[in-house]
């Protein structure tokens, strides 16, 4: 592991933090409030949580005469952590009116200026925890997009986060496959610069010959799953899809609807029309799964779609577009130790009912990004920028 | 029915309509928008709506050459006229964070100006529907305050809504009861002034002589039923009572607290020491009945407590603090008409499973109070500021 | 109160119990012991409960040397009496595969072999629990019908209970109003004969005018009010009824389906062609007052309803056919002091969110009708013979 | 794969055809209709079922002139088989006091004459069902077992479904390490006699070095974990299996209750002390993992499993006592295809959001287990026979 250099990751802190403020800067303070489902949470939450995180994680541990900034946000701004204490209720964050966005823009401001005081004196031990903050606030700033997509998708008024971005949507490329042979491969974060504890260790895992599909599949080709009745044949689902597909009476993806002369998709753009030559967003694995059944093919494990990202540079869309589900469960790699300390609670606990998703998305930040990647999340979860890689 | 009087009403209508906007004037943008459960809105919501009433049922009947202030304001805060068409979902009225507060104070502005235009020009018919909407207004005046109430309370912060007022809280005057003898009396509104449609047809009916307490219950006669085991001993509870006392693991009511010295209370001013001769407030019909089956009382009839309150100076507290639970189911008078159009929706399609309440507490407006006035909630609602009057 | 005598108490005694085992004689044990919904209670349970009565009020109280039949029944078979200890958990009452059918019965027989025994030798106060008893296994005579035609309706095989009688429908009467005069009325059981509590103090009342329908509504009328559009139009409807109609997708009355050739309904003679002329059964409140305000007309008050039954003998299809939904909540009548003891949880308990139906149904021991007789259910309550008499 | 022959295949159908009313003849008709959760079945459901396997896909298929015994069965004994049409809803099973306990095993004769008249006849394809049938059946005489169990459990009468055996209840031996060497195994049925589609095809996999405990984990240790507090400590329990632990308050196993002197535990043989020395029951995965962690280890993979099974006689209790979680998602092998047809519906659609067990119970038929099963449930899953070998 390579030591970590002060400076740098003073650099890479002021970077991050601002961005995640830019990230905020078009939000209202109703905006960043509120909360549109319990798995989403408040912009105004997450400016704060992460905020939190460096403070209870680096400043409490490491700062001499440590004293909170305001003691109630120990609880308010707890998510997952057992270890830390008290947390509030998750469904609840969008009742947290005060502190307003305005107070926790100061919390943000009066934590950044300890942090990067204290740090040119901080250990190693405390650098890689500062480190792990900024990792972590990445993976809040991908969050912070998705909850107000949500949010905005709930308003009748169909509020638009940003401009349209002049895409030159050329057509989406001819669909080509991607063979590699069978044997035993290596898979697993190699050591060098930052990795999450769930991304090792490295080992020997054995893979029998598969073809991965050379880009992501296209909304013109979910399109067509859907025109030949893909949501009302029980055969081309998992038992438990099919039951999802009709508890929630689901009959296209989550931000699609259908307009006079065709399909319109919600996205952080606003409604607009589908782009037909762009990948398919906000799928559920379910769905996922249902149209690899329907189009003979099937999803890649993690250990395909890490060998052949790795080692194949044919292959496109990996990180520009959406998460690509995999089927495979997330589950922990041999002989994976979570990290020691309430940290430790990142990620390995976690590792229950939820399957792998691999490669990033529009909304991940690119400095986030790597091949031994791990994302996760519940089969049913379609607020997420995921879509289909296919394999066979 | 006598004529209404476009200059009077002008006058009513700016003061009505101000004193909304200063209830919410110590609401943050954020705090205007949050909504912490179904039964509650956000003070925006109260806001809008309350001007969507004059919009739909004045100024687009009787404006010449109407256009709506916004389309989309016209689903958006319908609250439950079926016969106006769609309605924006309640739960979600917190995920409105556009419109803004700003935006929806201009909508108030705009109508009202129209509103104030158009008055001096508008026919009787129109201005009994500009005195509707403002005791409708003036019936979410109170609701924005139990609304807030909830609201706060839900934050760990404890935030008050206003600063706690000097109260020479007196001991409470020495109970008394006053007899009325048996008879046949004259209930219902008698046609002076406005009332709501629920008020009338004014109508004879037949009372057993009875008693009536000379003031409300007080926090600390109610503590002394806590004490007592009020609320672990099933007989003195309805059996839908017990139900709901087990099922909400209540112990106390809805705003109080155990502290190391004895009883808090969360109210409009924050977080404070229960003041033991104030009346008790927050009580659901469950807790109003078998506190006074426990006090070897009842709860009045609501044609005993309007008898009681028309005829009997001497009693005490009638309208200051609580909303008083009567024994009377909210259902039609004899020969009850609802009024024609949309506006009939207002009261008789609520008529089955509620309670009436009489009187009228410390957030009712003092124009808004009526002896005939006939306020209902389900069973089990807690969160208006209610109390209880004991007969027997 | 007449003394009552124990011979002639003893003679009702048998006729009872045996009535009860009769009914429960077409029933396998399987269809003794199924529950359909928590609402409804299996046969054996019914006839277990029924027994669990008699040997808890009578003997435990005045048998010497009692000794209980199997300890456990005591737990198992207890409904809703706190006071009498622990119940076993309503909705798990089809779980209780022992004691078997054959066990209950035995349990039934030892009973009464006990209760006929003691009878001669009791004191009055037990003689009155003896036919509080016997009125009161009368109640689950009509609930063991109700639950069992509820069990098999939810059967596809549905199967019929008993051969369909030979029923020389005649064509509905034509629909007659009767007129009653405004005026103070005496309501309430007058004390001769056996009376449930809630039946008194009887009490003056004050009637408006108005009239009351010589009939049930029919089959025919109410299948009028569906091809009308009933089902759709909310403006017909409470607001909680609307709702209820929404979340349950009703769109006739519970036991009809519509075939090739009209409508079927099924019954304790199966499933069978609709019958035009009889009384249209199993509504819900929000049906039987929806179906009133279409046909321009009202649900009677439970003053009018019997004041009429009393004084009308012009009034048809009091009790042979349907319970007849009231507008009046189930409350105490003035002065209503419920029994003393475990008895007294009896019926005033239950006084809160609920609707009187008066008369009696198809399934009603004509030895339990009384003109006094206050039946109660929740207004979503669809499961028993319930219909409508009009009033205006 | 090797050719089935009928008059063996006869054998075997009438051995498991008869085991399985062997288990059910301790029941009472009522026993065997109630279903006392919706992931359970009536006893009496098992029995039709697994004869509606045969009706449906050997009857109906091959035998010349075919008639169903009784039409409606085909709905009613219908599992999940969407390919088949219609079925009835699951958590109403124990519903169908019809048909009676009696007809169902005329059924069962009926269909058993039918198809053994027609055995000599059948082509391999057919025999193949017939096999496939029987190991079906097998399955539910497993879950016939447990769900009997779970209805009786929940009976407070606390009935036996057999007497208790005479179990010499020898200590436990010392639990023993068994290693295993890194490298790449071959995992999956070979293709000697019947397997399951999920078992197969064979395949590479690579295994780290591991090591695999010679024993289950017993009630004696288990009990240890309770003592140290391993139900209220969540850094022991994965984020989900904490939710769980607390949602369901759970303090220990299903079965488990303590008694004045110690534990007692509710099996087959009714309520007992438990024994400290047998493989601790009825755990859930979060359980087992849980524990795992608490001792310093983890569970198996199947792979590792699997491989230790087949490799390493001195491993114990691999199938007499409880199947074992395994931390391996039920999830297809590489190149896995579902049978063709209705049949392929058995297991392919229900690899999502389950575990693999593996091993065998008590409740298992000898001839049922191989190497290779793959057993699977939810995590949350407790009522069947489910335990822990420990891995590292």
């Amino acid at each position: 592991m390579n030591e970590l250099d002060a400076d740098t990751l003073a650099t890479a802190y002021r970077a991050v933090r601002s961005h995640t403020e830019a990230l905020a800067a078009p939000l209202s303070a109703e905006d960043a409030c509120a909360q549109s489902m319990p798995d989403a949470s408040p912009a105004k939450w997450h400016l704060a949580h992460t905020t939190w995180f460096f403070e209870t994680f680096v400043l409490e541990r490491f700062e001499p005469g440590f004293a909170p900034h305001a003691a109630a946000y120990r609880v308010l701004f707890n998510s997952y952590y057992n270890a830390v204490g008290v947390k509030h209720p998750r469904p609840q964050r969008g009742l947290l009116t005060r502190p307003s966005l305005d107070e926790v823009r100061a919390y943000r401001a009066a934590v950044d200026r300890r942090v990067l005081t204290l740090m040119p004196r901080l250990p190693q031990e405390a650098l890689r925890l500062v480190e792990l903050g900024l990792h972590h606030e990445q993976q809040h700033q991908e969050l912070l997009l998705t909850d107000v997509l949500h949010l905005f998708s709930c308003n009748p008024l169909k509020p638009a986060y940003r401009e349209a971005e002049m895409s030159a949507s050329a057509p989406a490329s001819p669909l080509q496959w991607h063979a590699f042979e069978e044997g035993v491969v290596q898979i697993g974060h190699d050591g060098a610069g930052f990795a999450f504890d769930n991304e090792g260790p490295r080992h020997s895992a054995y893979l029998q010959r598969y073809e991965v599909a050379s880009r992501l599949v296209s909304n013109a080709e979910y399109a067509g799953f859907i025109e030949a009745g893909g949501y009302r044949e029980p055969a081309l689902w998992l038992s438990e899809g099919w039951d999802w597909v009709k508890a929630q009476s689901r009959e296209h993806p989550l931000y699609w609807q259908r307009a006079a002369n065709g399909w319109q998709a919600f996205g952080l753009s606003g409604l607009r029309e589908l782009q037909a030559h762009e990948p398919v967003l906000h799928l559920s694995y379910y769905e996922a799964d249902a149209y690899a059944r329907w189009a003979g093919a099937r999803l890649p494990t993690e250990a395909e779609w890490e060998h052949a990202a790795a080692t194949c540079p044919e292959l496109h869309q990996l990180t520009s577009h959406a998460w690509q589900w995999t089927s495979s469960a997330y589950l922990p790699y041999p002989d994976f130790r979570a990290s020691a300390g309430a940290v430790g609670e990142y990620n390995g606990k976690f590792m229950v009912n939820q399957m792998v998703l691999r490669g990033g998305s529009l909304a991940t930040p690119p400095t986030h990004l790597r091949t031994s990647y791990r994302n996760f999340f519940p089969t049913s979860a379609t607020w997420q920028f995921t879509g289909i890689r296919l394999a066979r």
